[in-house]
C-alpha cells in the first residue's frame, strides 16, 4: 500500500533548510485537512498558516527554540474551539442544509440533541474533545506532506498560552493544541534523519479479541 | 493526490453487510496504525481487534445499538493509557536502545526529562494526552482502511467505561477512547451513503499569516 510507504518515509524532521514549499503542495496538503473527519462533522478547529518570518521567529523562543519553526517554510498552528457553543453548532448544520439543498428530520432531530448537550458542558471538557478533532487533521496533514514529498515535525513541545498570545486566538475563541512546520529536512544537520524508525512489537500494540 | 482521492472516497458508514474482509488488508491497516507518529514516540495506547460476534453483539447496545458495531468484520478499539508510569516510558527508550543497538547521550537526557515530568502529572492529564496520540493512530486507521477500499465508522458514540468493563481494560491500565468498525458497506441500508459530503468553507477553516 503506498500509505505505508509513505508513513515509513516520513519522519519528525529536526533541522530544515529554510527552502520554499511550492504553494500547490501546501494547498494539497490544507486539502487533506479540510477532508479529515471530525466528530458529527463539526470541524471544531481552525489552521493558521505562518508564513511570516518575524512572527515565525517570534514563536520560536516559546516553542523550545527548536529551529524547524523558524527554519521551515509553512508552519501550521492547529487551533480548537475553546468550546462548543449553540451558535458553532447550527452554523455547521446550516451550512449542512445549504449544501445539500434540503433539511431532514433525522439530521435536525441530531441537531437538537448536540444542542442539548454540547453548550452545557464544562468549557475544559468540549476544548479536550475538539483538540482530538483537531489531532485527526493534523495526522491527516502529515501523511498528505509526506505524500507531496515535504518534510514535517509533529509537535507539541510548546507554550499554547504564549501561542495564543502571539496569533491572538484567545479573542477568536480558539486555543492552539499542536504545531507543523512544513519544509525542506536540512540532512547534514538533522541527528535523527539516518536512526532507524523504532515501533513497539505488534504483541505489544495489537490483542485480537476472537 | 491519491490521497485526496481516498480521502473523497471514504465515509462514515451507517450500514455494513457483515461480509468479512480479508486478513491482509486487515494486517496492512495495523500496520498503518503502529506507524502512526506519537509524542516522544511512546505509542501510549493499545488496539484491541474484536472479531468475535459475541463481544460485537455484548458490545453493540452500549454503543447507542449502532448496526455496524455487530455488523462489521473487524471492530478496532483505541485504548489508551489510562496515565505516564516510569516503567512505562522506560519500556519504549529500553526498546529504542535495543533496536538502535546503541546509547545516546541525548536520548538518555531525554528520557530523563520525560521521567522528571509525565508520571508526576495528574492521571486524567495523562490520559487526556495519551488520548490524543490515539487519535492520530485511529486517523491513519481510517486513511488506511480507505486505501484498501475497506468501508469505515469512526465512532465516539460508545459508553466507554463500559466496554472497558467488557474487555477487561481497566485492569490493563488502558482506557477506551475511540472505535472504529471496518467493513463493508450496505449500500441500499445505509442513509448516509449517497449524500454529498460537507465541509466548512476554506475561509472558516483556514487563516494565513504572511
Amino acid at each position: 500500500m503506498e500509505l505505508l510507504d509513505k508513513l515509513n518515509w516520513r519522519y519528525a524532521t529536526k533541522a530544515m533548510t529554510g527552502e520554499k514549499v511550492a504553494q500547490e503542495k501546501i494547498d494539497r496538503i490544507l486539502e487533506a485537512v479540510s477532508l479529515a473527519p471530525t466528530s458529527s462533522g463539526l470541524q471544531p478547529f481552525e489552521v493558521f498558516v505562518v508564513t511570516n518570518q518575524e512572527v515565525k521567529d517570534k514563536i520560536k523562543p516559546i516553542a523550545w527554540n527548536q529551529s524547524v519553526v523558524s527554519d521551515c517554510s509553512h508552519l501550521l498552528v492547529f487551533a480548537a474551539w475553546d468550546t462548543y457553543t449553540a451558535e458553532r453548532i447550527n452554523k455547521v448544520f446550516d451550512h449542512t442544509n445549504d449544501v445539500r439543498g434540503f433539511t431532514n428530520e433525522g439530521w435536525e432531530n441530531y441537531r437538537q440533541m448536540l444542542l442539548g448537550s454540547y453548550p452545557q458542558k464544562d468549557a475544559e471538557v468540549n476544548f479536550q474533545h475538539a483538540a482530538r478533532q483537531a489531532y485527526i487533521a493534523f495526522a491527516e496533514a502529515i501523511t498528505a506532506a509526506a505524500f507531496e514529498g515535504v518534510d514535517s515535525t509533529p509537535m507539541e513541545g510548546f507554550d499554547p498560552a504564549a501561542l495564543d498570545e502571539i496569533l491572538g486566538l484567545k479573542e477568536k475563541g480558539l486555543r492552539s493544541c499542536v504545531i507543523l512546520p512544513l519544509g525542506v529536512r536540512d540532512a547534514e544537520k538533522d541527528w535523527l534523519v539516518n536512526l532507524p524508525k523504532v515501533r513497539k512489537s505488534k504483541k505489544d500494540l495489537i490483542t485480537v479479541v476472537a
